[in-house]
């Protein structure tokens, strides 16, 4: 067996080389040893990767307790208990547990048990089917290489921006203490969701967007309950704004974002200017691909480029097909998930050509087919209100070319969502594909949804008819009863 | 058009007519009024029916303070502010009000708007197509009648029982005041539900169940994770007693309930014999179908059975066709969405035969065929945890003759478990028809599983192959992750 002549320490040559220890490369070294091929992972950083250390893990560990205490704050008998602040220290032990304190044992001995090899340190191409390791260690692949290396917050060019060393996702998700003004830019996933975690935990929030929303990439109406929600809370939202200039004067002092907003009516040149002082700045909005220093030219590809891949995972135009990019380095899907997806099934994918099999990676919603990515990419927002996603949105569909019928409903007229929620306030939407009459895409916001989505995901991904979804009956009382009404206002 | 003749007040010849103005009523009579035909309501009691009044809409009002305080019990930083009890006045209140005070003016505004008549009263069959209400008005029906009279809970014929005036559902959901003992009957659906919300609401909580364990028809785990929850908040629970006899001397007094427990090892005649003291006793044992007075003897059947129908939920053995039993009358499934699941299907057969269009009632997953109530019944059980259930258990589908795998996995092991809950404790399984590779039943227990469950109602009524449910991806950090991990199993 292949994976067992790996497990000598001195191996330099294996069937697959792993480069990032995230939950991609972790599920796709996973995968390739159980197709019986010996792997290794190279990491520079901690084996688990972003998710684990600073984002997902951390994130939901911040964002539990609030909806948690927003929902309990509307159950009658409940309201008066938990009217008062949350117990920020508490809250931030616990996500320091929950994080593993930023150590990586318990991951290396999954690892271990699972008879994958870990090399640590800094893996760059050498060339077709070679890794060297910080200059030194020389890895040759038999089979493939699988960079899996992720992404990484980008900050855009501001004047004194980067000299004001600025919060980015790392660390909203692992800031040691409250910081009393918070300024947060972007609007997307990172920024609503930061700004309603510390916003609970006592910090003052500004939210400054680009647009004319939140969440601009989901259904129009996910970013504005997640506005009126905030404003709510007691944050500041303030649209249609861009950052001018940065300072900060002394490391750990007050940071000065200036502002610029957009030309008004009169014309460019006479808009206002305004500063904010904060005590911390959180810059979210956008991501680069780390693929700028793993050796990409040594094979003829762009260092800091997304990687072009098929639906197998493998990146185009290299000869001999060795070379895969798994995870957000594609592009496909920014999502632990959907890295996780594409590991497995290029970790397939590997087995089987390893193996001499022909594989379809054309063939939709085959084993070695990432045809999720562009069909059924499933997100849910840990915001309060929960927001949850998958597939297209209306606009997206239509840009597509479907032939499409929205339907919306008003989940807070489902009787599952008043009694889960006193004043419950939320919206569901599915966008249906007339011409199959399947659905293309489902979004609900509010309370309690992150849990309804997975039905949606399934009903999508299944291409479950229309005609069929009426069988699956949602158990009443339960919020999953605004699937009948988008039913009933489909059939008019 | 008929429903236009229909809106005559003294019109006493429609094309339906239906008894009960519950959920199931109701929505026979949308679907029958949306097929065109004129349509009637007769209804003795409120409209709306046991599920509005005293069944789930209070039971869960009552449930759900008590599900998100221990929910948030379970999340740091804000486990302290819910130590306290419930504020039970509040929860009473709020009950009160989900209830609309018990009084049905809004749900007959909305018969009323939808071009549906009302006739209140009770009605009785009297000979085919022919319904005569209070003994005075005649109704008959040019196409069909539908009977949507529900059940009711049945008292077994224990000693001094019926004289003690016990709670049985509709007192348990409606009570105005904390009893300070009780003492529940029956480990079903309504036994748990109720054991669990009087406790929280302060009660001193006995539950006595015959058979060894609660919840006997879902999965065991279901019952003693149940169990498990109910113990750990302060209710007694005893397995394997009967109720031998009841005493209340005085009305409102304390109510004395005397236990036989089974036989011992040391064989009949030699087991204890104790006596339980309590303020009051509910009997959750079982139901009846509400057909003991509503003629059905004028037409051949027996009065008080169960109802026996075709899965169009049209009467088998009468003579035109014209009579349908629609909702927990024929026992297919005792459950407000499954009887308005029928309704909706019986409703579009009604109105197709009244068009001559030829049904298919025995087309499985057709518009004119109630297959899910063989295949697809999904529950709810709202305690904490809370159990989740569609389809067949694994003894079900064993039972029933298919070749199966059953996989489980550990719910607290799910990373979106975790962060969900401190300690979460929850288990789900899989039971797979190994001939198709497609899911015959799912189940879930733990905190916040409710809205998951109709992820597995979509793939169960879906028939959605296994290969393809590898496509729905669970998004990162959720509990719903747990399909990733029951598929993970299921391959091996």
């Amino acid at each position: 067996m292949a994976a067992t002549e790996a497990s000598g320490a001195a191996q330099d040559e294996y069937d697959v080389i792993v480069l990032g220890a995230g939950p991609t490369g972790e599920n796709l070294a996973d995968r390739a040893h159980a197709a019986g091929l010996s792997t290794v992972v190279v990491e520079t950083e901690l084996v688990g990767g972003e998710c684990s250390y600073w984002a997902c893990m951390p994130s939901k560990a911040l964002l539990r307790p609030v909806t948690s205490r927003a929902e309990a704050g509307r159950v009658p008998g409940l309201k008066d208990a938990v009217a008062g602040p949350l117990d920020a220290p508490a809250v931030l032990a616990h996500r320091d547990a929950v994080t593993s304190y930023w150590k990586d044992d318990g991951q290396v001995r999954w690892l271990d048990s699972a008879g994958i090899d870990l090399v640590r340190g800094h893996g760059r191409l050498a060339g077709p089917r070679r890794v060297v390791v910080d200059g030194e260690r020389v890895l040759t692949a038999r089979h493939a290489v699988a960079v899996c290396t992720g992404s990484r917050p980008v900050l855009p060019p501001v004047p004194g921006l980067a000299e004001a060393r600025p919060w980015t996702s790392r660390e909203a998700t692992s800031a040691k203490s409250v910081p009393g003004r918070l300024v947060v830019v972007g609007g997307g996933v990172v920024g609503v969701e930061m700004a309603t975690a510390w916003r609970a935990l006592g910090s003052s929030v500004t939210l400054l967007v680009r647009g004319d929303g939140l969440l601009p990439r989901m259904e129009p109406f996910a970013g504005r309950l997640v506005a009126e929600a905030l404003a709510e809370a007691g944050a500041y939202l303030r649209t249609g704004v861009e950052v001018r200039e940065v300072r900060r004067e002394a490391p750990g002092g007050p940071v000065t974002v200036v502002l610029d907003s957009p030309p008004g009516p009169g014309g460019p040149g006479g808009t206002p200017r305004d500063e904010i002082v904060a005590d911390e700045l959180l810059i979210a909005t956008g991501r680069a691909p780390r693929t700028d220093d793993i050796g990409l030219e040594t094979i003829g590809l762009s260092p800091g480029s997304w990687l072009d891949v098929d639906d197998s995972c493998r990146v185009t135009g290299v000869t001999g097909g060795w070379l895969y990019g798994v995870g957000d380095v594609n592009h496909r899907a920014l999502l632990t998930h959907q890295g996780k997806y594409q590991a497995r099934i290029a970790g397939a994918a590997i087995g089987a050509r390893a193996r001499g099999v022909p594989i379809l990676e054309t063939d939709p919603w085959g084993a070695h087919a990432a045809t999720a990515d562009r069909r059924a990419v499933p997100q849910v927002v840990f915001t309060d209100p929960e927001v949850a996603s998958v597939g297209l949105t209306a606009a997206a569909a239509e840009r597509a070319g479907y032939r499409t019928r929205v339907v919306d409903h008003d989940l807070g007229a489902v009787a599952g969502a008043f009694l889960y929620a006193d004043g419950y306030r939320g919206r569901a939407r599915m966008v249906v594909d007339l011409d199959r009459e399947v659905l293309l895409g489902v979004t609900f916001v509010g309370p309690g949804v992150g849990e309804l989505l997975h039905s949606a995901s399934v009903a999508v991904a299944g291409e479950v008819p229309l005609e069929r979804l009426w069988h699956a009956v949602p158990s009443y009382p339960t919020i999953s009863e605004v699937w009948l009404r988008l039913l009933e206002s489909y059939r008019g």
